[in-house]
């Protein structure tokens, strides 16, 4: 192993203001608010001026980085895993609600809220090894397709977003995923859909134990759910996750607002973002009265707080990549 | 803001074999193996080659980063807090065992085991935010001094381990602890003691919540363990926090087996190391029936496992520091 000193001499060009960074922003106030605030944080001379270890950007994943209509896309998942499970063993659908939900019916689904979701979850997020589990979500992604606009789930992420995160990562911050959603199932995509390593996903996680099966180490998923990674969950698997303060947070329902609230409560510059569903056309309009991302407390409290409620209708040029 | 390209000639210049990563470290077969592996990883022609993004090198902390001996350093504050919780108010002293803890009675505090100390922790790191209580632990280190050795808590670090978190990052590893001991208080002194950021902590924690005191967003610690980062919770905990597997493991404790057999099962080159504590005239002699840091199974199935196991009385030149 040979180690090499830079030597020689280096010249600084200046590239000047020749590239935008976040060409799908349209020009407006939102996409000015953003550029000012990462140029205030990364300028020596400011005293705004934040180190790059401090410069932690914190996005939740559903809602912010893609899409979660008509339902979160994990929970889709597990109705068709359930389903999956049920045609080679009917034995593991052991409750009305799992019968109802293996048969497709999504009003006994609905009726049963949220505790029904978790036993949906638990059924189809337990009694498989980690490694296992992420090759099932890995091969739903691949042949899944949303019902409404025949896409791939993971590629109905956000360009904006996308660009942002991109923007941020160059200007020296560390980009991460904190979100509702389960570690195991995000961080099969991260990677390649947002430039985003498994490492620095955050997210809920069920009860799992480490046990050496027929001689090989493994890590087995259990039921139940261990760490809720939403609303007044999300500081606390913050504070759990950094010890410090992120100086960015971008979210847009009320399970972000705990950590939107945290983030930009800290000392110094801080920047926190709301995606508003507002383009019904080119994606989906909802917020106070949606069953899924429901927005209300940070939609009255967004200006009075000095966050950015981004109007996706009006400040997004272009909604998924590709240009639409 | 302006950005720069790099422009003009840059000469690489071999700096060769001229500095030695591990000074420390006597000649001999420990050093050696550490080299051939990190050499081996680093190498984009060799077979063994591992991306920068896949170099995670994970540390337990008590024992091998820093001693443990007489008892956790992180037990000796939670008692030394007890006392002064006590001297302002007798009346937190609830049970016979904080009163006996209180009052400096350590046969009775060994006596309570496990237990006793969970419920001596749980007092003392409870009912407190995480910035006070880290404000707490620093001002305990900077006052506080080992009965044997006189020395700061925070100085009786490795500096052979010091030498290989540096070479490790120098070739392209990110490092981390993952520790039995409790994140909020080792995250007060990574940073200085290891040059390890406190996001790159993973150990126990205790419950927590979120709060808005008096205005205040607050993450509050609560009584009760949430996590403990200990024995197969270890594998757990890395699972959870990265969603990948390290290529190299250090430890010196039974604790740290499950981590070590976890780290080095995965494909590709690997690397498990074990500190042995053999220099009773330096530091501490212990390992089968030692009460702290016990080194039973990882003593007799290191050399079959492949594992390196650390002599330190004889592949350290120096211990602490400074050189002794």
């Amino acid at each position: 192993m040979q180690k090499y000193l830079l030597a020689g001499a280096i010249a600084l060009v200046p590239l000047a203001a020749v590239a935008d960074p976040l060409p799908s922003w349209n020009v407006g106030d939102a996409k000015t608010r953003i550029v000012t605030f990462v140029e205030s944080v990364v300028d020596p001379a400011a005293d705004t001026y934040v180190d790059p270890g401090d410069r932690i950007a914190v996005f939740d994943n559903d809602g912010t980085l893609w899409a979660e209509q008509p339902v979160y896309f994990q929970f889709i998942f597990a109705l068709d895993r359930l389903k999956e499970m049920a045609a080679a063993d009917p034995a593991i659908l052991t409750t009305d609600l799992l019968k109802a939900a293996a048969a497709g019916d999504m009003e006994a689904v609905a009726a049963a809220g949220t505790e029904g979701i978790l036993e949906i979850v638990g059924v189809t997020h337990a009694g498989i090894s980690t490694d296992d589990f992420k090759a099932e979500v890995r091969a739903w992604l691949d042949t899944a397709r949303h019902p409404a606009t025949g896409m791939a789930y993971d590629r109905m992420i956000y360009q904006p977003m996308l660009e942002l995160l991109s923007y941020l990562r160059d200007e020296g911050f560390r980009t991460f995923i904190v979100s509702g959603g389960g570690i195991d199932f995000i961080r099969v995509f991260s990677q390649e859909a947002y430039n985003i390593p498994p490492e620095q996903v955050v997210g809920s996680s069920g009860n799992a134990r480490y046990e050496v099966v027929d001689g090989t180490p493994t890590v087995l998923k259990e039921e139940g759910i261990f760490f809720l990674d939403d609303k007044a969950g999300k500081p606390v698997a913050i504070e759990t996750r950094f010890g410090k303060r992120p100086i960015l947070a971008a979210g847009n329902s009320d399970g972000d607002f705990e950590m939107l609230e945290w983030t930009t409560a800290g000392e110094g510059p801080r920047f926190g973002l709301v995606v508003h569903h507002t383009d019904a056309q080119r994606e989906f309009a909802y917020d106070r009265d949606s069953a899924v991302g429901k927005l209300s407390r940070g939609l009255d409290e967004a200006e009075a707080r000095g966050w950015l409620l981004v109007d996706m209708k009006n400040d997004w040029a272009t909604i998924w990549p590709g240009g639409r």
